[in-house]
């Protein structure tokens, strides 16, 4: 069975009804974020808005509002916390990618190359600033406490990425243990922050908590199979960036495991010293197909999908379960 | 009068008595930080310890400890946001050497010259969350108001003198603002977090505020004079930094202002363009000298400092007073 009949199988998802019954609250949030990217230092705003106005799909902001309102919340804490969870997730993008050179970020050359890696670096640290602002504002120290422990977790997540990142040797335990802190901590803190601030039961928290921990596994492996064209023939236009950064993921650690001894001078060469010609990425890509190893990859992200909506049988069905169980499927199938 | 006798004039201060007076509290400050400086991520208490024990004077912690206790304080919540502000402190710093690429600091090689770049950035963002999750956990919610404010207007400020670093028609009210947002905003915000942790009145904690606010400019203001010799005829080990980088400082800016057109292609090759020669350093600080500029930035250094004592009237005297006064005086006459 190749990876596309491997999610094939699978119901697709689609946040289209969770967008829907969240809009109202998700305009407020954006006018929020419009708001609070405001400064007197005009590179802050016009950085800040290159990156927050790209089209990103404000997945994470959206998780924490539905949970928030799964959870039965009436007042407006979440849309600042919502708010909060984008400045944290748009500052580690900054950051990320003057760590990483990338070039590209949501299809737009990444902002370090417009404005510099020092104004990325430091308008990164002002939206995590302000992020700290507006938790501050909902007087909720609970969800404080999360969103600072996540933040903390997420940078440790990408210095253990940094310092492994080229490493071929990187058990699958090492990988999930990675992208649990450098992106799922996020979608859990994302979650978890929101019950809280709707006064959900520790119970109830840590289902959302843990649904969040799930589907951002699941989003995370699925990115990382996209990168190798996941389960469609046409690769998206950044597809290869992970493998010409030279970056050791879940796809490429299974195809090294499954291939053996066979391959391991072209593995070397191109990952582990990044000598790569135009040709390798074509080739890898085949070398990973035809082990399976895209098809693992995603099959797991399926896995986790599966968890992360199992973990909402907690709450009585209803609009907004079914918006986040549609979400769950849609980590794992998305084209982009 | 030359700038060492403008200085002479004024009892040079110590921050002895202080130091003395804070022992306890502050041995107690180290073992947090170092506590909370651990990951198993082992990249990060490596590259913090260099920073953190390179012999930094903890003149931030201290002063919210000194704030604190000066405001009555008799519980602990002032040590944990004392560590926060030192770990706000560290991670400006190591941002701030990456964005200016700097090579020493506290007279060792910057941490992004061992580690790299891409570690001093994530480094700095740990221990940004680690000063938030001390923060949360005094569930001190006006203290964390204060912190998270003031981490913005630093990056703000960071902002503003990278986009105006260079331009030699800044002026003197701009350079303030920089320097106020870049260094006094932290001083002010250590010195009203440990009064607020206090329960100190409105009065009171505005008072520590304004303390806070003018012994940083104090501070800042000796340092741009301390790049170009300060008071003393001997350089520091790092004299010269600013001028390298082609840094505006007052010292610089005050001496452009007061020579008029005469040197204006030097000052447009060396700082406008970075064009330097071995030579040129010394020759602008005799041009800086000689224009009486080193000596009219000390005598607003001190001019601040008196403003910093005379806010602390409101206090009764007593030992933390005077350590505070003594400190406002060493931010003028340090040697270092």
């Amino acid at each position: 069975m190749d990876a596309a009949k491997a999610v094939m199988t699978r119901a697709p998802g689609s946040i289209a009804a969770l967008v829907s019954l969240a809009s109202a609250d998700m305009a407020r949030v954006d006018a929020l974020i419009i708001d609070r990217m405001a400064s007197p230092v005009s590179v802050i705003p016009a950085l800040a808005d290159h990156l927050v106005n790209a089209g990103g799909k404000r997945l994470r902001p959206l998780l924490t509002v539905a949970a928030a309102r799964l959870a039965g919340a009436t007042g407006d804490a979440c849309l600042k916390l919502a708010g909060a969870v984008e400045f944290i997730h748009t500052a580690t993008l900054l950051h990320d990618d003057v760590v990483d050179s990338s070039h590209l970020r949501r299809g737009k050359a990444a902002a370090h190359l417009i404005w510099g890696a020092p104004s990325s670096v430091l308008v990164g640290d002002f939206l995590f600033a302000r992020a700290f602002e507006l938790m501050v504002e909902t007087g909720q120290l609970r969800a404080l406490d999360i969103l600072a422990k996540a933040s903390r977790v997420i940078a440790e997540g990408e210095v253990l990425q940094l310092t492994r990142a080229h490493d071929l040797n990187l058990s699958q335990a090492m990988y999930l243990e990675i992208i649990s802190a450098k992106t799922a901590e996020l979608f859990a803190a994302a979650a978890e922050a929101g019950a809280v601030s709707a006064g959900a039961s520790d119970a109830r928290a840590a289902a959302l908590r843990a649904y969040g921990q799930n589907i951002g596994l699941a989003f995370q492996l699925a990115d990382d199979a996209l990168d190798y064209g996941g389960a469609t023939e046409t690769l998206g236009k950044n597809a290869g960036d992970d493998f010409r950064e030279g970056k050791a993921t879940l796809p490429l650690l299974l195809a090294i495991a499954r291939l053996g001894p066979r391959e391991v001078d072209f593995w070397e060469r191109a990952i582990g010293r990044k000598e790569q010609t135009e040709a390798d990425f074509r080739r890898a890509r085949e070398l990973i197909v035809g082990a399976g190893a895209l098809e693992a990859t995603l099959d797991l992200a399926a896995a986790y999908a599966d968890d992360a909506k199992a973990a909402l049988a907690i709450f009585p069905a209803g609009p907004w379960r079914d918006g986040l169980e549609a979400m769950a499927d849609f980590a794992v199938s998305r084209r982009a």
